[in-house]
């Protein structure tokens, strides 16, 4: 047990949780803003396999997926946005991101989780070497668990 | 950098962040349910003040500094719960449990972090050895990103 492995635990337990929410909701309280005005749980879900389909490219895996989600679910533009998937497709979406995201995880190791993402130069990651891929999958588990919070309190 | 520097700086960055918004947030909003018969951000931050105080005893550094917080904010029992601490008090309890949990982290190592927690059995320990203090601190970064979600959407 070292601490990658927990890091990875980590994503392993916010995406199963996130699972087991979007499992339990009822359809009308997935597609109804959880706050007047505010985002629903079906724009987060959104939100998050873009943000999940982004890593690839992000982490040097390769391109994205579904470039197409940008469109609708990249900036925070609330949930009368058009052109929202359905929850099945949203899903089947994530998974294909997060078993492709997966497979490469297990391959890494600390060396590769301590180097460089691509959105930040070499001569940057001098400077600053915690802009690494291990920084960024713990910020996406933090993004996670907030738009979590945010899904567990539409009752 | 080493990946356990990583996941203090996710700590720190959560802690500043939740910081930086209740410097922002007026205080009808401060003290309104975020969701109808919902929790406030006043029952939240206590809430969270509370589960930093815990980790004092799950980590072995000592007592809980303030054991009263308990009868209001560790069960989630919504915003009606009487004998909130104001948003001043509460920060100053908050500032002296950091203070004490961030001098014991500056020293400690990759051994004493990848040790057991107290609320764990050697017994257990052997079987499940991600049941250490790196851990749990993970889990609290989730769980603070998760209400510092919601009172995000408190607008």
């Amino acid at each position: 047990m070292i601490p990658i492995d927990l890091c990875l635990l980590q994503w392993n337990t916010y995406n199963t949780r996130i699972q087991k929410t979007l499992d339990a909701i009822s359809d009308e309280n997935f597609n109804r803003p959880i706050v007047p005005n505010g985002n629903s749980p079906s724009w987060i879900l959104g939100h998050l396999v873009e943000a999940d389909d982004a890593l690839l490219e992000l982490f040097g895996i390769g391109q994205r997926l579904y470039p197409d989600l940008k469109t609708v679910y990249h900036h925070e533009r609330g949930s009368n946005q058009q052109g929202h998937l359905t929850k099945s497709e949203l899903i089947e979406r994530w998974n294909a991101v997060s078993a492709k995201l997966d497979q490469t995880f297990k391959s890494w190791t600390e060396k590769d989780w301590l180097s460089k993402h691509t959105a930040v130069s070499e001569e940057d990651f001098k400077k600053e070497p915690h802009r690494n891929r291990l920084n960024v999958l713990l910020s996406r588990v933090g993004h996670k668990a907030s738009h979590l919070g945010q899904i567990a309190m539409q009752k």
